[in-house]
């Protein structure tokens, strides 16, 4: 084993560590739960020093290979199986097109809301996860304390405890920015809409990441823009190869990208990658807007940075909502919109005027009083476990060659299957038997992935889940025959 | 005065007394606050019959000329001065104009939210008009009593006991539509942004009355639309002729109208007139998009039909909210398409995806058990009153020469001052005064209507609103010198 570091010079000694250490875990050597030697015995074991030890089990948590467990030392924790290989990247042509896609977006949400359905389909995660409770008291409160809420209008249409709370979080996360940049919006996607219209007018090219999610491309379909799809890592994030390349053929007017934790890949860009987009947008002067409605469902330590932090120049049009943190059905969201500022907040007033103040209200007390960061440290788990129940039953369930994407953070997974099948037609089945699945060809203007499909993994595990799963694996497994 | 009654033999008796007490009234020898003879004495004074009497007595108090006190007998309503005579209607050229309207809406509107600024501008009536008490309590009681209606969506985004209770009213006013048709919006606003972006696209003409509400007028902009101003009057609403003489020589996409005390008009078409427009619609297969809002809000007995009573063929969409009426930092609203359904569903999943169901609850709520016919009657009332003091001390306070609009409804008067007169000057002097009105150029696309001026009338009167007009009245004199 020593001789694997030895081999390479040019890497440190703890990222050759980690890697040794990563192939024992890979290969089946340490398991899932299997304790890891102490930093003690590994570093006689391999005659490094034990801080060298320290950075590489530090790296291996990092990946989400391992987990410390307070006074017991490092543990191999539970995770996707490595027999299910990842995804591949799409390889799209470089040119724009009108889109396309069905009704069949709308259709999967409002499933979602038929309680007989399980809802597998859109990214909603189950209400028992949210502290629905508490905010009914901090709603009936906010009305009950200040009855004028729900009779007039307030300045600007934003509550400012709320901006306030809004921005503190930004700048812990390593992105400031001021309380005023913020329009509040009905949900990310009143944002989404109000930043695209902000940089793009009808007939305009935007690129976007492939695949997407359906509720952007839809927009894009409603506001008459073109899309042009740019092939993404499902780990790694945009290809920024890719992307210069469409810049420089394609009259782009802006890029929209989720960079942290994209639906429904996972994928995640590095800072570095962050910053290198960044940089390009600089160089083809284009506004990006970013989507980050995600980034505060990271699995890791770390809330990774929005691309917002390297916004120097205000060309990043921040989208977010608590949707997916906090109560879907209270829509409240926002944009910050860097130097469109101006044009998003008029477009807010024509588009629906304000957002509810008294909901605003109920979200600002939460933050300052309702223990959101411990109930996000709920979720996060919640989601990460509830990903690798799923990972594990699909790798039991579905066919060999079924390809799933690993998520670093989010509650969804992307799986890509034989092209022999067709998921809209698995869709179709599986829907008879009450389960609501989202099918590739929704996440595309164009005719692709008809072999993929995106599961919803928001719902808490149980026997319901396990039994659906292996119902569409035999699905998929008879279009195989 | 017998001479009147008998020289008109084709119209009934009682009318002919309504008219010949009428006179009276305007003639001055009846003046508000006066009782007028009893029924009794009447009779006898006319040599009719005590019904006829009290037949035309209703007449009258129809036509808010004059109002029953109970235990006392009926008296002359403090009422419009008819030395202020009515605005008169624009001539504008039929030729559509890109919309170039200023932020100016934007500020009217928020500075209706600043406490220490008297609101004339925005169309808003005061809180205390509105049950926010009772609908602090629902909402408590709906987060309560199913917390779960904050952590999910429902299907197809429609609270079902809304939507009934919405077409209930609609069957009651004479427009009966089915509840699967109506698409609970944000407020108005967004269901014209949806209505509008459901039948034109960017570049297309949309006829409008002129004056019309800067917020759709900003809307259209936002959207890219032009804007053709037909002629309206300020008693009858939309000329027809005008309106027919456009379609022959443009092409137009569809007609925005407020046939039901026009905002900010108050005019309000008759069922004869709004019968013709529907013809009108369908000899050139015109989409009309109907704003509804201040249907609810008439001073007289009846609430006048909506246009869509007249909609047999699924052309009219109808948008309306319960913001004049209840309470506008709710922000529920609703259209009912007819035949574009299905466009103006899909447009509203892509634009913010769903309504907050726990406000959609409360409403509904409110419409079934908390008394809102009660609550309505009580408001008409206000609104009634408000207005005709507002009017009273213009006529006191304004130059001579000022026309003054006669509403049947709603709570704003326009207000037409000496051509030499500019408002967006006054509405400078004004705004340091802390008194928001808001100035005609914002109502046209135009240059036009630069000495006119909307005020709202929606907040109960006191000395501070007498002051106030007598200041806007001297800064108007003060230009006139």
């Amino acid at each position: 084993m020593s001789a694997v570091i030895a081999n390479s010079p040019s890497v440190p000694l703890y990222h050759q560590l980690a890697e040794s250490v990563q192939q024992l875990i890979e290969g089946g050597t340490l398991r899932p739960g299997h304790r890891v030697p102490s930093v003690r015995r590994m570093a006689l074991q391999r005659e490094v020093s034990i801080s060298t030890v320290i950075q590489a089990y530090t790296v291996l948590e990092d990946r989400g290979l391992i987990e410390a467990r307070p006074q017991s030392g490092y543990y191999v924790r539970a995770r996707l199986n490595p027999v299910a290989p990842e995804p591949r990247m799409a390889r799209p042509m470089a040119q724009p097109s009108a889109v396309g896609v069905s009704d069949l977006a709308a259709e999967i949400v409002s499933y979602s809301g038929y309680p007989d359905y399980l809802p597998l389909g859109a990214a909603c995660p189950h209400h028992s996860l949210f502290p629905t409770k508490k905010l009914a008291r901090l709603l009936g409160a906010a009305g009950r304390d200040d009855p004028t809420l729900l009779g007039q209008y307030s300045m600007n249409g934003t509550h400012l405890p709320l901006s306030r709370e809004i921005a503190r979080r930004y700048l812990q996360a390593g992105a400031p920015l001021d309380h005023d940049e913020l329009v509040i919006t009905i949900g990310c996607t009143e944002a989404l809409n109000l930043a695209l219209r902000a940089v793009a007018k009808p007939g305009d090219t935007v690129a976007i990441e492939t695949p997407s999610y359906f509720g952007i491309l839809q927009t894009m379909q409603a506001l008459g823009l073109k899309v042009l799809e740019i092939p993404t890592d499902p780990r790694e994030g945009l290809c920024l190869d890719s992307l210069r390349n469409a810049l420089e053929t394609c009259s782009v007017a802006a890029l929209i990208v989720t960079p942290t934790f994209h639906n429904p890949l996972g994928s995640c860009m590095s800072d570095a990658r962050k910053a290198a987009l960044y940089h390009l947008l600089g160089e083809f002067d284009l506004p990006a807007i970013e989507d980050d409605i995600y980034g505060d469902l990271h699995w890791g330590e770390r809330r990774p940075k929005p691309l917002k932090a390297w916004d120097t120049e205000g060309r990043v049009l921040l989208c977010s909502s608590f949707s997916k943190t906090l109560a879907p059905s209270l829509r409240v969201g926002w944009c910050a919109p860097g130097r469109y500022r101006e044009r998003v907040q008029r477009l807010k007033f024509t588009n629906t005027m304000a957002t509810p103040i008294v909901l605003q209200k109920t979200v600002a007390d939460f933050l300052r009083n309702g223990g959101y960061d411990h109930h996000l440290r709920g979720i996060r788990r919640a989601y990460r476990d509830q990903v690798q129940r799923f990972s594990t039953a699909i790798v039991q369930s579905f066919p060999l060659g079924t390809r799933l994407s690993r998520p670093q953070g989010g509650f969804v997974l992307w799986l890509e299957l034989d092209p022999a099948i067709d998921t809209m037609k698995i869709h179709g089945d599986a829907l008879r038997a009450h389960i609501n699945i989202a099918p590739g060809r929704l996440f595309s203007v164009r005719e692709r992935y008809h072999n993929c499909l995106r599961l919803n993994c928001g719902i808490p595990w149980d026997e319901s889940i396990a039994r659906a799963l292996r119902d569409i694996g035999s699905l998929c497994a008879r279009q195989l025959k």
